[in-house]
């Protein structure tokens, strides 16, 4: 690449390319795709676009990065926006910020524009209502010479008296505001009781609002529930990027940078509980009015004053962080392991043991998470090594251990992880499906924003395409060029291109772009070579660049579907079974996918289409259960020691079935050339052995 | 006081005088009887003298003192000894540092001269073998494919068939360390449980040691002692003074200092964390070699190096601060308050209600003490406002709830603390001594080290003094007058000092100095003309002034008498008692009490001289208990409810049996003049009602 260009990559997105030297971090957001707020239109006022630039050499792009890559801090602009701490973070603005080498930058959730449509939204499921953190109302006498009984024994024979509730702890946290607390409220306190055990806050007076979160971190995304613990009600839904992300797309990855990087895993660690943190932040401030800036008078040159703008006839919780009371978290494996530290390594090894199943009661302070200080944080168990916390999250949800129908539930993320089973037995194991069905790994990929590719239809004939974008009800033929402002393909849309490709013969059935095409849609990439498909002319996006699909896309969805499927069939062998009764697709991927289509295409083995049901982020929502329903826990806990896990890739024709999984749609013939393919796949879904050796220095 | 002069106030002793302006921190301490450890002889090499400048206005003392106050600093010479974090919390080494001003200095424990004489030794006592903290080895399978289990899992399977222990959870610090240690220790971990319930350590391997530290906090001294939690045995014994003394000697005084202090609580509670991590890292390198420095060559002019030097024949356990896995804490319920920052200010308002009186289980790293992370301090329940932790430890040391005869048990520090009772009925209550029986609060009071006056007598004719000090066994009339270096008077010696003055009759039975005393001895002084006694000579003293006690030492020391006598009789008229069967007095006091002297003088009702006994440190030894029998915290939570308190300050006639008791020996007519002393003193014991509600803005 020539001395006048710089390669910047962006995280947690990806998109990276090489732009010219000298030009702004906005504009190269630009170039490459990426969205930046930047509501004042880079004049470096409104401090919208803060991003950070990382420090380091990070091998997987081959490039170093470095704060002093980029223009020098200008005190007078950022400054304002930016304090000395994250300054020292690297924090900049992006608008202000030039570029004079490579960088690998940072966009913050809150500097992401184009709010993502949360794909990770809380659906209606029965839950009965206990709790694990219930409020007590209790007033008690004051001490007198004749029964100068401690604060915490007079609280206590208050809650014996009036609620049966005996042998109570409390935490020293929470003791700490007992005397001024019991003294402010006139001998009245609210007390928050964490399972019938533990006292974890106290109040003045009688107070009635009692909130929990419940968090699924997924390998690339997080979605948070704030609940009210009380009604159950969902108040709000937070989600944002993992932002693990920069460390690596797959949990691999990320196993293998805890194990060559020093410090990795707290460094992982920290970003994710500062992740978590900032959620919980974002629910509780969304339970304020909107501020507005004051306008002053046109020769006022003080600071700028804000005042709150509430909206008409709307009331607000206004809740603070010490309104939490209760979070659950669940995850896979990778991800639990990682939060709390626990060394990953032999996750990523086989056998794959993970360090422990059983869930956890882990005091919020000890993870630095920020709610009421007091508080306990539930994390769900574990199954096994790579069907974790998130799957029991699943299962809780779905209960099929509570039906007679044989039930296959899907849950396709970064890893896909199945169950199969009824009220008699339950097996689960894992598939690498890889990030393909979720857009990522793919060279236009994308997450469900605007501008994304989420519909297609190739003509058979002439291999012309029609597409539709989200945030846009008209396709491609009914709109203007320049209107269609095309950014990318999601995931829901990835299956329909391969269905439509396959459809209209611009692919084979093995997967190979078909021979004499003639549309010029179809071309080699200039710089590699490699055949490609354009999907969009850059006319048509917001990107200034052709959106194609290249072989290599092509194969990682043949991978993911191949991997799927080969889980499935082998599962249902297991359990003697031919047919299943239902299948269940959790996760975004389910909300949008058309069933019909992954039913042709082989994602998954026959059923009737009515029974194909998509149950959402069945995870958070076994999170949300746990939340507001304590036995919950314990069923959790039964779950993951009963579900019999079984490792596929040690099934002995695993590959066989793997490699004719991977035809479109459906195997007939044999296709000698995907051995090779497929064979390198399986030593990547046993857990990359030879990589995670090499990285232990074996 | 003229210009040239400047006040210094060393603490945590106290003493406090005018010193001419210019003269270093050392020479300072000399003028004042304070000891420095000075190896070099003030040549500014040896670093031994550090000291801690006090920044702020001190009301008690009344003087402002600020590190500017004195010269300025000397990097070549304290920059090699104190870094820059102690620099900035005001830490200066007294040889370089001249005084400018009025300043408050702190000494600590490292650069005390003059080893203290441990009067908080360890006891022998019954102890049952069944600590609260176990460990336990076990091995395990590999994981395989057929069976790939957690790690966690796999430890208590086997703890449950070889041990049969089930159930059992793991906090989260310990199971980091879990993987790598089954591993390093092929498949084989020690692992040590709290309670049954919780592992609190892994480690590869089979290990054997198992450690834990039992902690009695006092107003002024801090007694730690470092347990073998297999053997009982006691491997050390380390103290230190309360670091807390600087902001005020008495309970009282450290209550006011949290209401009037912005983060006075805070403030309080770190310095006595930090003495508690300094007290623990003592214990540990303890176990370790001395070092000693390396000889190098005479032209060697690298950094100094030390090696190990072994005593012969001596064996060192090498302890890491994670070998400590359990911690028992008592201590009266200002201090335990405070150690946990739980709001002191209505311990110290009547009826003087404590936050609580249950025992906690609190992690160590809640409070900041670092041992092995996951590890457990057991905080000892407490009676009352007045009657602490530190008196469950004795009572479940002396067991007076299992005797059939009656006891009366002394417990007397900076408070006094009383029990009467016996298996069918215990009483306590709380007497106001205040800390003279300790040697505080007297002019020339001083720790029970080298150089104290132990022992007394008074000529009736001459009223010339004979004395003995610690550390020489020669009376003075056997002693060169330079050889005494006599220093102060230690709390063994003040009982003796009253009941010699008034068996002389220097002193009459209302404790004023008779009239007409000829002898040169009493005089008075020229600064405040008060009057004062002579016990030596400035020129048998190492502080060149002589010792004195005067009119107001006096008083102390009957108020405390008075104080201690009154409530003892109390409590027998309470239990319908005429006659106690056995006194036990606990403390360093009782360890150097002559029991016929504090019978006469009246410090405690009548008994056989040989039923008094002397227990120690009784609060330290039930410490140890509750350390090495878990049962025993059980005990001590049944102790603390079934102690009825008894609030002796409003009983009707306190007033006049204080009164009364105030008399030398014994009371046998009426002393109006009393009378004022004696109200003034009841207002201090109930909780300085005044003061606090001052200080409450009330």
């Amino acid at each position: 690449m020539s001395d006048d260009k710089v390669m910047v990559i962006f995280q947690p997105s990806g998109r990276r390319g090489f732009v010219p030297k000298g030009i702004n971090l906005i504009e190269a957001s630009r170039l490459l795709g990426v969205d930046i707020e930047a509501l004042c239109g880079e004049k470096k006022v409104c401090g919208k676009c803060v991003v950070r630039i990382e420090e380091g050499h990070f091998e997987k792009y081959n490039i170093t990065s470095a704060q002093s890559h980029v223009s020098r801090w200008q005190q007078e602009e950022e400054g304002k926006f930016i304090n000395e701490a994250r300054k020292k973070q690297g924090y900049r603005l992006a608008c202000v910020s030039k570029l004079h080498g490579d960088v690998l930058v940072f966009v913050p959730e809150e500097s992401r524009a184009g709010k993502q449509i949360v794909s990770k939204a809380a659906r209606d499921i029965h839950i009965e209502h206990d709790p694990a953190v219930r409020t007590y109302f209790v007033t008690v006498d004051k001490p007198t010479f004749q029964d100068p009984t401690g604060d915490f024994e007079r609280v206590c024979s208050a809650l014996e008296k009036e609620y049966g509730i005996k042998g109570l702890t409390a935490d020293i946290f929470s003791l700490r505001s007992l005397p001024v607390a019991l003294r402010d409220g006139d001998w009245s306190v609210t007390v928050s009781v964490w399972n019938d055990k533990e006292i974890i806050r106290f109040r003045p007076g009688r107070k009635e609002g009692s909130y929990g979160v419940a968090i699924d971190i997924g390998t690339t995304t997080v979605a948070g529930y704030l609940c009210d613990l009380r009604t159950m009600e969902v108040i709000d839904t937070i989600s944002l990027m993992n932002p693990q992300c920069k460390y690596g797309e797959d949990v691999m990855a990320r196993i293998t940078f805890h194990m060559t990087t020093e410090n990795g895993l707290t460094r992982m660690s920290d970003d994710i509980v500062e992740g978590l943190n900032w959620l919980i932040d974002q629910a509780v401030k969304n339970t304020h009015p909107p501020r507005k800036k004051v306008k002053q008078p046109k020769d006022y040159d003080g600071p700028e004053e804000f005042v709150e703008a509430p909206e008409k006839g709307k009331t607000y919780l206004r809740l603070s962080r010490d309104d939490i009371e209760d979070i659950t978290i669940g995850c896979n494996t990778a991800m639990h392991h990682i939060l709390l530290q626990l060394n990953p390594e032999f996750v990523g090894l086989a056998p794959f043991p993970p360090v422990l199943h059983h869930s956890l009661d882990i005091k919020a302070r000890d993870l630095g998470i920020h709610i009421n200080p007091s508080s306990y944080i539930f994390v769900l168990p574990i199954e096994a090594g790579f069907v974790g916390a998130d799957n029991v999250g699943v299962l809780i949800a779905e209960q099929p251990y509570k039906s007679l129908e044989n039930q296959l539930i899907i849950d396709i993320g970064t890893n896909g992880e199945l169950v199969l089973g009824n009220k008699f037995k339950m097996i689960s194991s894992s598939c690498a499906t890889g990030p393909a069905l979720e857009g990522a790994q793919i060279a236009f990929g994308m997450r469900a924003a605007p501008g994304a590719i989420e519909r297609i239809k190739i003509d058979p004939e002439t291999h012309e395409v029609d597409y539709k974008v989200i945030g846009r009800d008209a396709w491609r033929s009914f709109s203007q060029t320049k209107d269609m402002k095309a950014k990318g393909i999601c995931g829901s849309g990835i299956l329909d291109v391969l269905a439509e490709l396959f459809a209209s013969g611009v692919v084979s059935k093995s997967g190979v772009f078909a021979k004499g095409l003639t549309t010029k849609r179809f071309r080699r990439n200039p710089d590699n070579n490699q055949p490609e498909f354009v999907l969009a002319w850059a006319e048509e996006t917001s990107i200034d660049k052709d959106i194609v699909i290249t072989q290599k896309d092509i194969r990682q969805i043949q991978l993911a579907k191949g991997a799927l499927y080969a889980g499935c069939k082998l599962m249902m062998r297991r359990m003697g079974l031919e047919k299943v009764d239902k299948v269940k697709i959790a996760g975004a991927f389910g909300t949008h996918v058309d069933r019909t289509k992954a039913l042709i295409m082989g994602l998954f083995p026959d059923c009737e289409v009515d029974k194909i049901e998509s149950v959402g982020n069945a995870a958070g929502d076994g999170c949300r259960a746990a939340l507001l329903n304590r036995r919950k826990r314990n069923e959790a806990d039964w779950c993951a020691r009963n579900v019999e896990y079984i490792e596929l890739t040690v099934e002995k024709d695993f590959q066989q079935q793997f490699m004719e999984a991977m035809q479109l749609p459906h195997m007939t013939d044999e296709f000698p050339h995907l051995e090779g393919i497929v064979r390198d796949e399986i030593l990547h879904q046993q857990g990359m052995g030879a990589k995670v050796a090499n990285a232990r220095g074996v």
